[in-house]
């Protein structure tokens, strides 16, 4: 592979190395057209400005990735912001890459790792189905964060995990709602068929809470998102619950799997008429910041979004430098009750 | 300055090669002291794991940073997104890191450029006052996206601008409630007594409107978040019209500078059992998606967001192959007229 110094860019331009560094270094004191052609050609045979003063300053540049499944989800959106935060602290940077639904998260992060001087890697969100012996080429330490259940038979020592128990707080949620007297509760969830997913972890605690209280199951009253939308965002709760009511099912009661979902879903009951919580009542989960500040103000699930966060930055270095081992933390969630949600009316 | 290799992580430990290896790649065949003990040697004298094959592959890498001044801001995490897309096409990885209020984004810049292999900068937001010098030491292209006006006597020619005309757009917000009959218009306003910055430059357009329409400013009804606050949080607008109900002076119309701000205000309206808009009007600035989904939908004025966040991804992109010269790009907004805001009632 050919390496090109500064001397050989000049060189191929027909100028002095002291113009190709006016170039790079972006002075104002260049012809243009020289400085394009510069550029041009820096591009085409991939020099990098790489003199040794400067790379020895870099060897102590510190990095990790943080690779989120899930865009348009102000719940990310808030526990980057403090991830970074705890970055900073250490003089760690942070590199941001988001995964779309359908790539698959350890491929990226194996490529990454290639690429980069990656100290170490957070995945927030969506952990689906993995392999062993996939997660085993990862070369550098990983933290799964609000990621779901990872599947029984991936060694727990190779991987830390943070979150809370989704199934049973989802469950909690639909307790909650069943206590105050419903019995036709809706659900708009996404990912559902997606492994041990968030998503899938939900549903599986409106099934539990059914269950429990001798509720039929009516899928006519479970809404997925469909699979072409962004999962969790506030479009996909909006075009779920328009289809819920196009179908016609009854409910007194709709709980959406993220705030974001409700809150989308809350503006397609008021366009068919519907108030909230007056003709439904509607619950959320995840508790970021918005569902509080909306009115009525969101009844939902509230993970501790800010320690999660930190928690998931200082286990990460704390497994880089060797201060503690692995970790598996399962958060408590708080079902905040706010006016979104109220007793059913019997009269009705 | 010491810079240890493997092997004498290896001999500092008293063990093999392969086992430092072990440690480094997370194997799990490894003894967890021993393995801690390693972690912790790396750690305390700085070894990079470094052979350089690996390094080969990574001189390919390519970075930017984007600095954002404007945490909990919602349309910063959209723009962020949608930048991290074009990053991505262009294999480039996206570097992040908020800047707090009261720190200086240029010297961080700075300290990144040398610290890290970075191709260019992106400045989202919150520009204040730099000068020309500081900048022209900054050694990569950078672009100012939605950061206010830039000092006149900035050289053009150092840097690229992308957003909209602030102070026009936020006088077309005031000039449309002036329209609908409102005459005692409150202001909520963030950042205004930094330079020119996009917080000082709407609040500018509130005062063209007025002034136009020969109506007196009325200090009492223009409200500053606090200093010690995030500026653009929903939390600080609820608090900012709190202050401002607390005044006792009367409003028909509350502008907000910002989506966030303008949500947070409704909260503190409603719990202060006003209605939106039948007692109160109440507009925004962004158009953030959420302003679209909740009820009565937010009237604002809406910024190109995806437009200016792929276009500032792309000058860099193209500024850095020495495609295009520095741009200076000014997007028209749209007024949304929503729920949110509707005709004085003369009856009052």
């Amino acid at each position: 592979m050919f390496e090109p110094t500064i001397k050989d860019i000049a060189r191929l331009c027909g100028v002095g190395v002291s113009t190709v560094s006016r170039a790079i270094n972006n002075h104002p004191d260049i012809n243009p057209e020289t400085k394009e052609k510069i550029l041009r050609t820096i591009e085409e045979y991939g020099y990098v400005p790489n003199n040794s003063a400067r790379n020895l300053k870099r060897s102590d540049a510190k990095a990790i990735a943080v690779l989120v499944k899930g865009m348009s989800n102000l719940f990310f959106a808030n526990m980057i912001e403090i991830i970074e935060g705890e970055c900073k602290k250490k003089h760690y940077s942070m590199e941001l890459s988001y995964i779309e639904a359908d790539e698959d998260e350890v491929d990226m992060a194996q490529r990454l790792v290639k690429e980069k001087r990656l100290r170490g890697i957070i995945f927030l969100g969506g952990m689906f189905a993995h392999s062993e012996e996939k997660l085993k080429k990862l070369s550098v330490p990983f933290v799964f964060s609000t990621a779901g259940a990872i599947p029984e038979n991936i060694s727990k020592s190779l991987y830390s995990n943070i979150g809370v128990d989704d199934r049973r707080e989802s469950r909690r949620m639909v307790d909650y709602l069943i206590g105050l007297g419903h019995r036709r509760i809706a659900i708009i969830v996404a990912e559902a068929e997606e492994g041990q997913s968030i998503g899938r972890l939900r549903l599986e605690g409106y099934y539990d809470a059914l269950r429990e209280s001798g509720i039929e199951v009516n899928p006519g009253l479970v809404c997925h998102v469909s699979q072409k939308m962004i999962p969790f965002s506030m479009e996909s709760g909006y075009l779920a619950a328009k289809k819920l009511l196009a179908g016609g099912e009854e409910f007194t009661a709709l709980y959406a799997v993220a705030d974001t979902l409700a809150i989308g879903a809350e503006r397609a009951l008021y366009e068919a008429g519907l108030s909230v919580p007056d003709d439904v009542s509607v619950s959320g989960y995840d508790g970021i910041e918005l569902a509080n500040y909306i009115t009525p103000s969101l009844t939902t699930v509230r993970q501790p979004i800010e320690k999660m966060a930190r928690e998931t930055a200082r286990l990460l270095f704390d497994i880089i430098s060797g201060k503690r081992q692995h970790q598996h933390i399962v958060y408590e969630a708080e079902l905040l009750e706010r006016e979104s949600a109220k007793a059913v009316d019997l009269r009705k």
